[in-house]
């Protein structure tokens, strides 16, 4: 199982991951090699897959990659991957997406096509729009491989009862692969392992599970690639996070067609049962040579404690790869001496190294000492480039041109500040990250074009509690190390302030976050309404207020740029609201 | 028919408006009103329709509307509205919209929910993201009213062949009534009312087709409800983009209980065909006393040289429910001299009237006279509040700070602008104006957080050729009607520049427009790839250029304002496309 780090678009790119991972599947002795879901086009396409010159391109790509492999000498290695295709014989009907595209399995081998399937459930929720972008597959392949009855999945087609499961249960496979790009979320590495378990034991065969890994955008894929028998143990498991060749060596049953019960061997397509067809496959009757079996791997699993580890990680990974992936090698950024720029600084260094991250410190009138002195302290501690550029005389300008007050006068201050940034990243050519947090995020506690300029917001699925949380992992785990803390204690401990007028301070116009954050994560994350937010001890008076904020926020956050997800429920693409809504609980 | 203009979530205004509209309806004589679909909640409700307390206030809402008909003397008048309910009965499923919510109907009547039914097609492409917040109705309710069997149905009910259309005909309902919220776009209306005779044709049956008015962030709404008769002739028709209560006397069949192939008449359910149920419901058996009908209204087409003046129309709308309904009273946006901001302006003044127009001129070192004076002379045209900011001293204060060049210290002089007229917003209260075409959105012609900030783009889906059209259509009008042209000739036949360096026109940077035009709609609107546009006769060089710009602008188009749709390919909503995308098409 290769859990590799594809781009969207880069069929060239992508193939060429994969014959490097097969060869060295192949050098490892491997009967089967499997790499995740939409491997060849990359996850997700969205509404690529309605375009269909990216479909052809998709389709001759694998076909052009199973004749390279064979001309590489891995033509006898049997390669399953994902990539886009069409369904073929179906007229374009109202309605169903255009061209009729698939989510699509191939198994390639001898320098060939050998057999296609494409996934049948359509997650159409949260970050998946799989249902406007795909037509379902009605087949499931069941290939007879070296004796073994192996049925291959696609991601979702594992998480829903019936349909492939039960097809797979009723073909009597031996082992269900399936490929996946799941995206990472904070507690969902045991949830799949758990599904896959459960499967297992529904079907009585083991399941392989590979994921993809790396960042797309917002996903993160966190790899956690695993396997589990058919009494649904355990056996395998890749690390998260990482690209990783993970080679196991399974016992299975060989295929039994004399089992009562058992449908007819045939090339021919099966009854549909659920919309679901077998279509079974011979590869290879004969069974392997018996040998040694190389012992299992078992990564050490994160014990629950390091969850806010993985969250760094992803962090991390998103901003690696969204760099990487868009042509950026350098990343710029504001440093107020306060904790979500610090953290995201140490972030941006963590993914890229201390030299390929710029900050400007930019001072203001109402900038107090520690902001600077806390600024410069961990510039020193991770040695990174750092220029100054006080903004007064800059707003001393605007001011004298067109005279502001209060709100306005504040928030023009953030704005020569995301201006000073884009100036530097238009003039040396640097993604600019923005550092907004999601408490922000949801309340709108934040400057249009000001503090919310950039490319990429690293942690803007992440509540400000969460945040200090991170900053106290990151540090905690350099003294692990006998590293140099990255992130100065006082930019931790102090009250967090926008600076924007003289002594302001968060808790002026939000509560303490604490509190605030649990509101957020109850009305956001479970869609309580006031009644059960009242129930929960919440103030009506408070959660009156926070919810209007967050209600007409929607705006704001629509132009905010991505930022790697985190949580089950994020803004944007997993929740998308109205601008214009004049609905908030009221009971 | 009351096409009419409800606000997402506000469920005691848009309830306010089914009285107001249900009186005049019931004092004009109705047997039947009808609201569109999604009338008490608004449409769309997006992920709202995921969120429990809201969909218990729709609940809620609809019951207290039947009451409250009914207290003001209007429960005698069965009135038909769009809500936001859900299926009960069915537990939670992975995969299916939290809640089970559902895109319902209910007929009101005498003070109470006399029945209900919901939304079967669930459209999930372009605009419309259905099935991810809805589950499917299996029922189509078919009424005797008067004796007359009359089928509601909402929406893509109409559109798709089979389920609700198909139980109407097999129902042999006299009449089919939809409730829609159909947006706006180029040449859709004729389409809509061809559908209409189609399926008339197809049932035996009148189709009655009451849609959606005004504006809801992105989407407009025309209105243009329509009748047709058993035979498909079109019988009456409502003004386009107005509200209006349509009122048109039909002969309908009396319902022949003893025909051949009739289905029971029965309160239980008929048989399930293609998912759809037939529910009969007993109102009223005796027909009404014959009476002199009033004459059929028409209001006379617009004929195909209109459509330009309907996509005038759509953006003044837009404009002014999107000011309206986010509370805002007036708008502001800098006047360049140029025929973008000119154009823009001239639909704000349209939407809102000259006093709540405020327009900073922002002249740079580079701007030319005449753009100072095109943009004065349209200010005096219009009778507009203008103020003018020079921006050199302050761009002269960022380059003391920071020195840039090339495109870096361009976009500086945008970025100034654009903060600028963000300052005045907050000061003042002014809801700010993009003025952003289409062309430069798709090729990335535009400094983020420069030209590009606002709260609204009135032209972002507008082509700049079709920018031309609108400004000439809207100059024509005014001589037309004996008025000042609003335009200054000067805007519309010079040459576009960004004026951000000495002598910079557009076509530095990009094709002519007719050119550029014509492939971006290709590309975008029909999604060509590089063959078909070669054998269009565009020049490959050009299109591998072009297409480029528009797959590397994505990141930009993502922080661009809403602004109203008018075409069936805009991008957001309709078109999403991953940020991080390396595939253009090649051959």
């Amino acid at each position: 199982m290769a859990q590799v780090n594809p781009t969207v678009g880069d069929l060239d790119g992508n193939s060429r991951i994969v014959v490097d991972y097969a060869r060295r599947a192949h050098e490892a002795g491997a009967h089967l090699a499997v790499f995740p879901e939409l491997m060849v086009t990359g996850y997700p396409v969205e509404d690529l897959a309605l375009r269909n010159s990216f479909v052809s391109a998709s389709v001759k790509a694998v076909a052009a990659l199973a004749e390279r492999l064979a001309e590489e000498g891995l033509g006898e290695l049997p390669v399953g991957v994902g990539y886009l295709s069409r369904r073929v014989g179906v007229g374009e009907r109202y309605g169903q997406p255009a061209g009729t595209p698939q989510n699509a399995f191939a198994l390639l081998y001898r320098g060939r096509v050998e057999i296609t399937s494409a996934k049948h459930h359509l997650p159409n929720y949260g970050v998946f729009d799989e249902f406007r972008n795909f037509v379902p597959g009605e087949t499931l392949p069941v290939v007879r491989l070296h004796g073994v009855d192996v049925a291959f999945a696609v991601c979702e087609d594992l998480w829903q009862g019936g349909g492939p499961v039960a097809a797979a249960r009723r073909a009597r496979a031996g082992l269900l692969v399936t490929l996946n790009a799941s995206p990472y979320e904070r507690d969902k590495d045991n949830v799949r392992m758990e599904l896959c378990q459960r499967r297992a034991r529904e079907m009585g065969a083991a399941v392989g599970y590979v994921n993809m890994s790396g960042g797309q955008d917002e996903l993160i894929f966190d790899g956690d690639s695993l396997i589990v028998d058919a009494e649904g143990e355990l056996i395998a498991r890749a690390p998260k996070f990482e690209e990783d060749l993970f080679v196991t060596d399974l016992a299975l049953p060989a295929a039994d067609d004399t089992a009562a019960g058992q449908e007819p061997r045939s090339e021919e397509p099966g009854e549909a049962v659920d919309g679901v067809r077998v279509v079974r496959h011979l590869h290879s009757a004969e069974p392997v040579a018996s040998y040694a079996p190389d012992p299992p791997v078992l990564t050490p699993r994160a014990d629950p404690s390091t969850d806010v580890g993985d969250v760094y990680r992803a962090l991390v990974v998103g901003v690696r790869d969204y760099a990487r992936k868009n042509g950026f090698g350098s990343v710029a950024l504001a440093l107020s001496g306060g904790i979500d720029s610090a953290l995201a600084t140490t972030v941006a260094v963590d993914a890229l190294g201390g030299d390929r991250v710029h900050v400007l410190l930019l001072p203001s009138k109402y900038s107090s000492d520690h902001s600077v002195s806390d600024a410069e302290d961990l510039v020193k501690r991770q040695g990174i480039t750092a220029r100054t550029v006080a903004i007064a005389p800059i707003v001393a300008a605007f001011e004298e041109s067109m005279p502001l007050e209060g709100l306005a006068a504040e928030n023009l201050q953030a704005r020569v500040r995301g201006t000073l940034l884009m100036g530097l990243s238009n003039q040396e050519g640097h993604l600019v990250l923005a550092t907004g947090n999601k408490s922000e995020l949801a309340t709108g506690y934040s400057t249009l074009y000001g503090d919310s300029v950039g490319g990429f917001a690293p942690i803007k699925d992440c509540w400000k509690s969460l945040v200090w949380e991170l900053a106290r992992w990151r540090n905690a785990e350099a003294e692990r190390t006998g590293a140099v803390a990255p992130i100065p204690e006082n930019s931790i401990a102090k009250p967090p302030s926008a600076e924007l007028r003289p002594g302001q301070v968060d808790t002026d116009s939000l509560p303490d976050y604490d509190l605030l954050d649990g509101l957020l994560d109850a009305y956001i994350g479970t869609d309580k309404g006031m009644r059960e937010l009242a129930i929960d001890g919440y103030d009506p008076e408070l959660v009156q207020r926070v919810i209007r904020m967050v209600d007409k926020a929607e705006y704001k956050r629509r132009q905010y740029p991505p930022g790697p997800k985190i949580s089950s429920r994020n803004f944007g693409r997993d929740r998308r609201l109205p601008i214009t809504n004049r609905w908030t609980p009221r009971a």
